[in-house]
């Protein structure tokens, strides 16, 4: 009976998993080289844990299901309250500042259809304990060095900035009231993929005044240095307004300075949806056909005092294996992935077979990645196989081999052969061969 | 609100992620060198695909949960049958030999209790489309190379190994009934974990003859090479009996010629409970306080053509991260994993503070690990962070660096300290130090 795997989810046969290794590798290499340490939680969580930051209409885009004791549990849809819970549980004893990274499995119950995973990996990256802009700068610093790795450029990705307190403040500058305040976000979230008479009609849907809707309709033209020349003008007078600027102009600095300037820009359209961020708020934007956010990320304060830990402010973001996978799609940037092997030994007659374990076995207990022919078959034909393999050398071991301990090695690239004793080998498998045999 | 983590699983803090980064690390290298290639599925299935391999009992050691669709999952409890079905579903179109591995994460519903953990991440191996004794020898090859790698020796470890095939062929020979033959398999598997009186007392419970059990009880003592040789003589006679002794000796001849014999050794008390294995099984077998299998495996011939494929055999085993742990702590072999960095950058004056931003970017653009204190604080503080942060390398930013554009580099291992010009730490940030400075 055939069963087919669960729709929306993948099957890595060996060369989509190479992809992704590849670029988990990547993630990983980054995050490394940024000085955050890897971190990872259960694949399940209590359900409670997700009820509690995002009420219970979330359960629905959850996989859940109870144990025999009739706890209820869900597969993580995200990392961030799995990071929140851990670093509550053991706030005082964990050294400061909290720089971690992970890279976990997710999944979401979403309808099965095409280009809708119910199961992907994320990358994760959190500063927790820092209030200082520092944080927020290197998060975004990492991001633009992940995607620089790759080589995309700022054609390719750029990194939207705002803040939330900036917003905050502007929007208590025209009065909105705090009734309206999400109806309000919301509007400026979708402010980007909408024409400014869409917009302009969304405004108009709601219940502000000629002088809010004129206010709320510049901040969302607002981008690039002059956007927020603008947006600090407009807080003309409101001192504390002013100073989520400066603090918003610090981040900007610190990112010139650390050489990542060229690929981040000032935009009043990034709000980001989800509603704990409290702060500084970015996503990398993709360009060209693309056209869509790459990653996501901003400042949280409330999500470990929440789990009952200490009230601590932390800066992250995440991106996705699969918009990695399109972003590199579309600009022609994926990787070729080729099994390779560093040996492949070939017996010149049957009778020698067990020399070929035999060598087999010591090439692999000195690290050295060897293969061989499950079938006894002419030297051409184990050749051919040795290419396919993607080996770098082949051994070749004669029906003499008892009495000359000696091997042919071949170097596949260069063509080059020579004759090598068995213990110089076994003592330098890769040893430069001579040219003159 | 404070929520806990499920009991029976694990959070992984850095410090626990690299322990087990470190053993995933390890299988994924000695996979590689033996020529494998890596696989995975979802961590989800079709409830169906257990079903139809274990039957129904298998539901309530799941955890199951259903979609919006009504279409029922579970979270993989072992990998088996998602390489089964991968392989069904292209067994034409793979390249052959099947030589995969795999190291997924596997969920059980146990009763969440001390020692019985509810996740756990496994190590597959698995050679499928094989039929040659090459194979067997070749699985068991690798997990004999994974624990010598850890610096497991035989007296740590032995690969205790029999053929389902040689005991059917007993069993056979001394007619015991088809409808009494899973009762006597399940006497046998538990024969080692009984007194000679014990594993007598269960057969005697059971209908046999006086000769019956008198065989029985010789099978249960064969071990090592005298025991495969009563063995065979057990079978004088049976042509295709001894046929099966013949391939299980061959076994052991590529055993030696890999290396490894001294790890190997035959033991007709391993049956290994798992109904699917038809072949060669194996268990490595933890010695010392231990005294429990570490891993186990063997060969299977149904697998693929139950999901719908074509007859195709194969041969694998599985190892855990919680058993590998447990074997490192019993011979105090666990590794120390200790945070490191390559730089540290250093400002020794609150003004130069940007340039430890430019500094710690440009190094970090090439691919250096480069960390730097978030507090402005005096340099002996600073050179503290970077020895707790186990930095190789200390560069120091003195107030005249736009003048001299000069740093001092500081070797924290030899305490080597000199002057170099920032472009040529740019050039080659690991360049030797000279020691005259």
């Amino acid at each position: 009976m055939k069963i087919a795997g669960p729709k929306g989810t993948r099957d890595f046969y060996p060369e989509q998993m190479a992809l992704r290794n590849w670029i988990v590798q990547r993630w990983t290499e980054i995050s490394r080289r940024h000085g955050f340490v890897e971190y990872d939680g259960p694949i399940f969580e209590r359900l409670d844990l997700y009820r509690i930051k995002s009420g219970d209409e979330i359960v629905s885009q959850l996989f859940h299901f109870e144990d025999r004791g009739g706890r209820e549990f869900a597969i993580r849809p995200e990392m961030t309250p799995t990071l929140a819970r851990m670093v509550a549980a053991k706030a005082n004893a964990l050294p400061k500042p909290i720089r971690w990274f992970s890279a976990p499995r997710l999944c979401r119950a979403e309808k099965p259809q095409r280009g809708r995973l119910r199961e992907f990996f994320q990358w994760n990256i959190d500063i927790v304990g820092v209030e200082s802009e520092l944080a927020d700068a290197e998060c975004i610093f990492v991001a633009v060095d992940f995607f620089r790795s790759l080589e995309l450029t700022p054609e390719h990705v750029v990194m939207r900035i705002n803040s939330r307190a900036v917003v905050a403040a502007l929007l208590h500058n025209i009065a909105i009231p705090d009734d309206k305040l999400t109806g309000v976000f919301a509007a400026l979230d979708k402010r980007d993929k909408l024409s400014a008479e869409a917009f302009a009609e969304v405004l108009g849907e709601m219940d502000l005044s000629e002088k809010q809707r004129e206010a709320l309709i510049a901040m969302g033209e607002a981008k690039g240095p002059e956007g927020l020349d603008r947006i600090e003008s407009m807080l003309a007078g409101d001192e504390s307004g002013q100073a989520t600027v400066t603090q918003l102009r610090q981040v900007f600095a610190h990112l010139a300075a650390f050489g990542v300037a060229e690929y981040c820009a000032y935009d009043m359209g990034v709000v980001r949806g989800l509603a704990y961020y409290t702060g500084t708020v970015f996503e990398g934007f993709g360009q060209g056909g693309l056209q869509r956010a790459v990653c996501g990320g901003g400042r949280y304060d409330e999500l470990v005092s929440q789990l009952g830990g200490p009230s601590m402010g932390g800066v992250g973001f995440a991106t996705s294996d699969v918009v990695v996978e399109d972003l590199l799609a579309e600009f022609e940037l994926l990787p070729e992935l080729k099994a390779t092997a560093d040996y492949f030994v070939i017996d010149a007659d049957a009778s020698v077979f067990p020399q070929v374990l035999e060598l087999v076995g010591r090439l692999r207990h000195a690290g050295v990645d060897a293969a061989f022919s499950y079938q006894r078959q002419g030297v051409g034909k184990q050749f051919k196989q040795a290419a396919s393999r993607g080996a770098r050398r082949v051994a070749v071991i004669e029906p003499d081999f008892a009495r000359t301990q000696t091997l042919n090695i071949k170097d596949m690239a260069s063509g080059t052969q020579a004759s090598i004793p068995l213990a110089a080998l076994i003592d330098d498998p890769f040893m430069e061969l001579p040219t003159t045999s």
